[in-house]
């Protein structure tokens, strides 16, 4: 039976929702897909429904063929597990938690790796069992701090996540690979373009684990890429350190006097305008020749809180995500007054790593063993014999030829500064292109850390207990659907691609006659015997303008118009992409489509 | 593709769990179809995955015939629209309350009656635009004091729920009724076997609110059948009052002295022992002719907690939940030692309702204008004239012959004393007979409650804002799941309905002869090739007696055995029902199916 849109639970928008920021977000309101429940929170629609369904299955298919089997777990979980792997804790403020009215602790699941884990542990006891690789399609929760843009980022949402257990590594290689391919197959047969970037830091030329990103302006993901094909989520980069320098020969450090000369830019601008301040090598001076401080507050997932001073080369900001990534799980945030006022050997605008007394001696005032005692991390540009302008620990003064390994040594290197396009890439190619994307999926090899945590072993073949080793799959299934009606819209609506219309045909009935709602019912009836679904608009005192309004607002692809041509036996074929509209005879409606 | 044992996630159980009681419950987490998470919380594993597909599916497609439209709302959702239906607290300890990062109140939805209906109201604005069905299958959640027997009663499980929207209580009338046929329709198809029962006791020979029962010896609700076909729910069935009697003429209330007879029987046989109270009618003194007075206390959803007492002829028990249903929203208990204490006047063993003076006036006792001020209700057997044996409100002492409307009245009926076979049908039709069932349905006619509360009104052929009228109809989707498991068992495990059964064919490859598996292999493809889906026991290592033990656990009906009659072109078809085995030629198996 067609979808007549004279009894379909819908009501469509002439104007954009005020709640709605992006167009995926406004097109879905006003086209009747999904409602608004909560912050983040959304109600599915008739129409809504059947383009997650047609998603869900093209997933389920390709999970199928990827030899994973489906499993469900609840959303609402005890404690325990996720406090035998420190989540409960770890996740702060993203959970939900509640408690029972048995006073016992719950949470609304954000994802599953405890309880996957455990379940295999408690069906499984032998390599013999493995490999397997489980997954369920299922209602997430998280408790975002900026819940947005509509479905692309949600406090309830639809996600597969799958896990796969392996006795060997060799095994999680084979899983990760049939995931990714699965991941491959999936997101080109429902239209999705994707770009799969490593984001793993640490693994250079690996891949343990990786994302698909969909490139798109509104993505809250930054990636970059370079020539040679390397593609990596933006806190994922690693920075190509330039090799180390002699530190013989290089001047000693001394102090300039620099009033009111806080930011980097009047720094440059004044070491350029003094000839005294001259380079040797006869080129200005750059913001790079700067090393900026910045003083972090961290705080850890039970509450504790510490301050960290980082340096980065003056011409690059602190990037937060990468500061997010690189100091994870703690939280991280400027420092704040009340932190400068414990410490007022922190001069703003000044700092530096070391303090340069009347004699030439100089003397740490950054890292764990220094007079502040705050731990001091640099960038990875900060090698050995590099050569600083840096803050002198006075007001209004900074120092020169601050020797890197020299005149400091840091606590350790950190990789937050922000990724420049032209950048050098880690593989060499050449110089690094940025982009923004919308995360839609992730492979990771787990390993075996949860396995490890809550005791999931087997017997190997010579009877010894190993632990299992896992991989962690996942798609956010309604995000999806929120990227495609990005991807596929203009101004008058949305454009699905064919595999997830909530129909294959749209007819409108566009006509006051009788015979034109008959012609259409016909139509509508002969195309779903030939198995495509129809959606029909068959109200009856509906203006056609409305009605193609409506039509193109929905965004069936294929949209078939019975109309005035019906007096020559012909409907109008319209492409709802191109916009193009031809006549086609009734008869050959089916076929022409 | 069959679903194979050598692969399937699946771990079958020898033993039955230590935490299951019923059958369906054991043979359900035995046979591999979920695992508990949780208290009354559980997780879905494959085989159970597909049962409950199957369900879904049928209840899909009998609510499209219904013209019901399918939605999906959230599970976790603002305290706001449930405050303003007043269900946020008469919930009580039944629902899981939590807070977000903000500290603003969410729940998550029991049920979803508010959301409908606020759906609605956004949507919809006209006469024109109803009637309207939704439908959703969804998650819900509620904190059970007790779950109990697996699936049966849960803290999380699946529900379908729909509600209708009509202008007119004739719309509504014909929405109930389209839900009630698909509901037949829905449990006819799945095997289930069930009876309506009236559940609301306000609606004697209406229909506003009826309940599928499945009748079965572990059923937690009791109902009532008559000859004549009336069917309730035991908390719904009226007691049909008897006439009301002449006052005149009848004795006078006077004191017996009792003592320590504070039970019914010795109370009815002290009675008969004694000659002075021989009756005029000649018969014996009956536990029926006593009057008993329970103390409850009832304790509101906002907690207040009041006394009452209720009287219920001597021979019937109050029975808890008709005493639930009588008193809802409020909590229902035995009064304790601490509400006797601050009652000095109610005499444990002797109470009644009024107080016998020397000089032969009475003088109240129980209501809320007597002495002790306490509400009093009686059965509706106490009818106006009726004469009863009550207690004297002094220790060791009872009155005889006290008249209701002569020497007491009470503050009004209550109707929850047990029902007992035998009893009187309200439709006159016969005795009462009683049996147990568990509920998988329930429909009813909500009326303007909610779209009153919510405010959901449309404007009427005249322009005028009329409140819509709502009908609810719920179906326990992983209930039924149960339910088909404990009414299909044997000894030796679950024997599924063809509609619901995990697959159509479940074939044994019995033997350790490669052509075994080569011929099993061969027949798995030729069924799935017609359209029936197959499980196929394909373990190379596994005896054929621990093989037939599985397929009889999993309980799919049709069983396929390829083993020794192989050899002459023959396997065995083996009907798990009625345990018949019989060979058939191999390329006959499956037209013999």
């Amino acid at each position: 039976m067609p979808i007549r849109l004279s009894n379909l639970f819908l009501r469509t928008l002439r104007e954009d929702p005020a709640e709605a920021e992006v167009a995926s977000h406004k097109l879905l309101l006003r086209a009747g897909y999904i409602r608004r429940a909560a912050p983040g929170i959304y109600t599915w629609l008739p129409l809504g429904l059947a383009v997650k369904a047609k998603i869900e299955k093209v997933v389920r298919e390709e999970m199928a063929n990827a030899g994973a089997q489906e499993v469900f777990f609840p959303a609402l979980l005890p404690r325990e597990p996720y406090e035998a792997t420190g989540r409960w804790t770890e996740y702060g403020d993203n959970l939900f938690r509640l408690q029972d009215r048995k006073k016992a602790d719950y949470l609304l699941a954000p994802t599953h790796e405890e309880m996957f884990t455990l379940l295999v542990k408690d069906l499984y006891s032998s390599y013999k069992d493995l490999p397997v690789a489980l997954f369920q399609i299922q209602n997430k929760y998280r408790d975002e701090a900026r819940p947005r843009a509509g479905l692309l980022r949600g406090r309830e949402f639809v996600m597969k996540d799958a896990y796969s257990f392996d006795v060997t590594d060799e095994g999680l290689d084979k899983a990760y690979q049939a995931q990714r391919d699965a991941y491959e197959r999936i997101f080109t047969r429902l239209g999705v373009e994707y770009v799969i970037v490593r984001a793993d830091a640490g693994a250079m030329g690996g891949s343990a684990s990786e994302e698909f990103l969909s490139p798109s302006a509104i993505g809250e993901d930054t990636f970059v890429r370079s020539p040679g094909g390397y593609a990596a989520n933006v806190e994922a980069v690693a920075t190509v350190p330039p090799a180390s320098v002699a530190i013989e020969g290089q001047a000693a450090a001394h102090k300039v006097s620099t009033p009111k000369t806080t930011g980097i830019k009047p720094l440059v601008a004044l070491a350029n305008a003094n000839p005294d301040l001259k380079r040797a090598d006869g080129r200005e001076w750059q913001a790079s020749d700067t090393l900026k401080h910045v003083v972090l507050a961290l705080t850890s997932p039970t509450g504790k809180r510490e301050l960290v001073v980082v340096a980065v080369p003056g011409d690059r900001e602190v990037e937060p995500k990468r500061a997010e990534a690189a100091f994870s799980p703690n939280e991280v945030e400027p420092a704040g007054d009340a932190d400068f006022a414990k410490h007022p050997e922190l001069v703003k605008g000044y700092i530096g790593p070391v303090a340069l007394a009347a004699d030439g001696s100089t003397s740490a005032v950054l890292g764990t063993k220094s007079t502040s005692g705050i731990r001091y991390l640099v960038d990875p540009r900060v090698v050995e014999g590099s050569n600083w302008i840096t803050g002198a620990n006075e007001a209004d003064t900074h120092l020169f030829s601050v020797v890197a390994g020299r005149d400091f040594v840091a606590d350790g290197f950190v990789d937050l500064a922000e990724v420049k396009a032209g950048d050098e890439a880690p593989d060499g190619s050449g110089p690094l292109e940025l982009a923004r994307g919308i995360e839609i999926g992730h492979v990771f090899k787990l390993g075996r850390k949860y396995a490890e945590a809550l005791e999931l072993k087997v017997l190997d073949e010579n009877g010894k207990l190993v632990t299992v080793t896992m991989g962690s799959y996942g798609i956010g299934v309604t995000r999806i659907l929120a990227v495609l009606a990005e991807a596929n819209h203009d101004d008058k609506g949305l454009i699905w691609p064919a595999a997830v219309s909530p129909a294959d045909v749209y007819i409108v009935a566009a006509g006051k006659d009788d015979e034109v709602y008959e012609a259409a019912e016909k139509l509508a009836a002969e195309f779903e015997a030939a198995g495509k679904s129809v959606i029909l608009d068959d109200r009856a005192k509906v203006s056609p303008g409305v009605k193609f309004g409506d039509a193109e607002l929905i965004g069936v692809p294929k949209i078939v118009i019975v109309g005035k041509g019906l007096a020559n036996g012909e409907v109008d074929i319209w492409n709802r992409a191109t916009g193009e509209r031809r006549p086609v005879k009734v008869e050959s409606a089916l076929q022409e489509l």
